[in-house]
């Protein structure tokens, strides 16, 4: 009886919270991207409380290497997008830093300016060593700003490995980050990249060398190959630090949500998400309780004793199998 | 009756292949590999009977991006490995060919004098689309290799998107592939190759450009940082058409076994692939559970519900978990 009334209260809180932050109440937005970071008992209730309240927003993707300067073409994009018209959510994903995002201090305080803007939430988010990089509280966080009212959602991630891909599968739109003298172009040719942009965006284009990372892009882009229906991926040039250029990146993002509503993409892609994200939680759930038995040293026992020459895999599997 | 009569039979006639390739019978290794790869109902026999027979291979994973030589290395790799005395299996995985393996008319000649050396057993693998481009096979093949006398397992992949990964999760030593004259040392900064390699190739080093992709490599490895105590990875330059400088990758390789069984990592990596193993067997059990939920529409249905606004992934997932 007392759980059910917990229950009761705990949804009343929540759908509390999801009402505020509908409103546009800041502090209800980051309560309720805290409450889906931390995995909290109530991330179930976040979830089934922003049923019907998500959807509007394009997601944008803007990964690149350390040093392309993603935190300053950021709060470049968000003056862009808001002189745009459009409300903005920035979800900056950091592998390494719970908060500070790894950004030095002149990208703060640009990114401080929005602060008291009521049409942009900025909030950064911790991997806590989550394989691959991006954080899987990303698309629940990602439905908080969307319900709070926010058009565009930019999630920034630091391109390292495999994140490049990764957010490619979480977002609407994705941009790639390049800049000159990265060490010769180098970046351009990062597992993935070729795949998975929807536009590039050379940054720090008044530098020696950038019209060779657009030319070295346009080739490279030409070798992989498009179908002749299909988006080509445009390649922008901008100066984040004086602002340069920012405008083409809000046009081509425009442009990308017309073209992907227009072709069936949006539902293409936003289908295979939520198939991946249910997929992903029902195996997380599934993978827990190997961790259990793991935690009973059961996978490493068996692992020794296929080293030891006691077992095979496919036997110490049917173990585990059987165990969960 | 019948069925156990035909168990019987079948673990019979594995372990007569089994004894046969212990005593370096082709045939039988070839056809052992056939079995695994093809994931036949004789799979499972085929990794219980290889119980205690395999451990003593080094497993090299050798991967590069394509064009940098890698079966022209290979091929000349085995030659230089042969003439240290070691007996040597090739197994090269390919993404795309189920045999060419995309390699070269005069690559395959090469390789075919090996054809002859009963202390050589070279094979192609096809990864039939399995995500990342490693074939769930190769341990099973390589502990084939292994349990037929081969003292050094080399695994050949294209280094494409994930696979340098996954082959350093596979391999006790994983040797990356570099050339100059592939877009200004691009390849050197691969996602991850950085993390991988135990030891670096750079190949056509009688070109322009190798001592400038040497340059780059140490000076990232460099960036990297190693801990002190640990294995730093040595940097070779071969021709390998010339046959060149594929002494010092066999003392590499050797080297490198050296380090490995006097760390204790040699341990700690078979322990971890050992574990990875019984893993992704199991987890493969349960996704194949999943597959059939989605045959039914389960999996697409839920989607397009979340996308609806009509349930939130959390449930969703909680009825893949019921069904399964």
């Amino acid at each position: 009886m007392t759980q059910r009334r917990d229950r009761a209260d705990v949804s009343t809180y929540v759908s509390g919270l999801v009402a505020r932050a509908r409103e546009g109440d800041a502090r209800s937005v980051a309560r309720l991207i805290s409450l889906v970071e931390d995995a909290s008992p109530l991330l179930r209730e976040v979830s089934a409380g922003l049923v019907g309240h998500a959807g509007n927003a394009q997601v944008v993707g803007l990964t690149g290497s350390p040093g392309v300067g993603k935190s300053t073409s950021t709060a470049a994009l968000v003056t862009a997008l808001r002189a745009a018209g459009h409300r903005v959510g920035v979800l900056a994903v950091d592998p390494s830093s719970p908060f500070s995002g790894g950004a030095l201090l002149g990208d703060r305080v640009r990114m401080q300016e929005h602060a008291t803007d009521p049409g942009v939430y900025i909030r950064s988010m911790a991997t806590r060593g989550h394989l691959g990089g991006l954080s899987w509280a990303t698309p629940q966080a990602v439905r908080v700003l969307d319900a709070a009212g926010c058009d565009v959602v930019i999630v920034e991630t630091v391109g390292v490995g495999q994140s490049e891909i990764d957010i490619a599968g979480q977002a609407d739109t994705t941009l790639v980050l390049l800049a000159p003298g990265m060490g010769d172009g180098i970046q351009v040719a990062k597992a993935g990249i070729l795949e998975v942009g929807d536009g590039y965006v050379v940054n720090k284009a008044d530098r020696d060398g950038a019209d060779q990372v657009v030319r070295d892009l346009r080739s490279m882009l030409a070798l992989a190959g498009h179908a002749p229906t299909a988006w080509k991926p445009p390649i922008v040039k901008t100066v984040a630090s004086k602002a340069d250029g920012l405008d083409q990146v809000v046009e081509l993002i425009e442009q990308h949500r017309d073209w992907l509503a227009g072709s069936g993409e949006l539902e293409r892609r936003r289908l295979r998400r939520a198939r991946d994200e249910i997929e992903i939680i029902a195996v997380t759930a599934l993978r827990e309780r190997f961790g259990d038995l793991s935690g009973h040293a059961g996978l490493d026992r068996l692992a020794a004793e296929v080293l030891a020459g006691q077992t095979d895999p496919y036997r110490a599997a049917d173990t585990v199998l059987e165990t969960v």
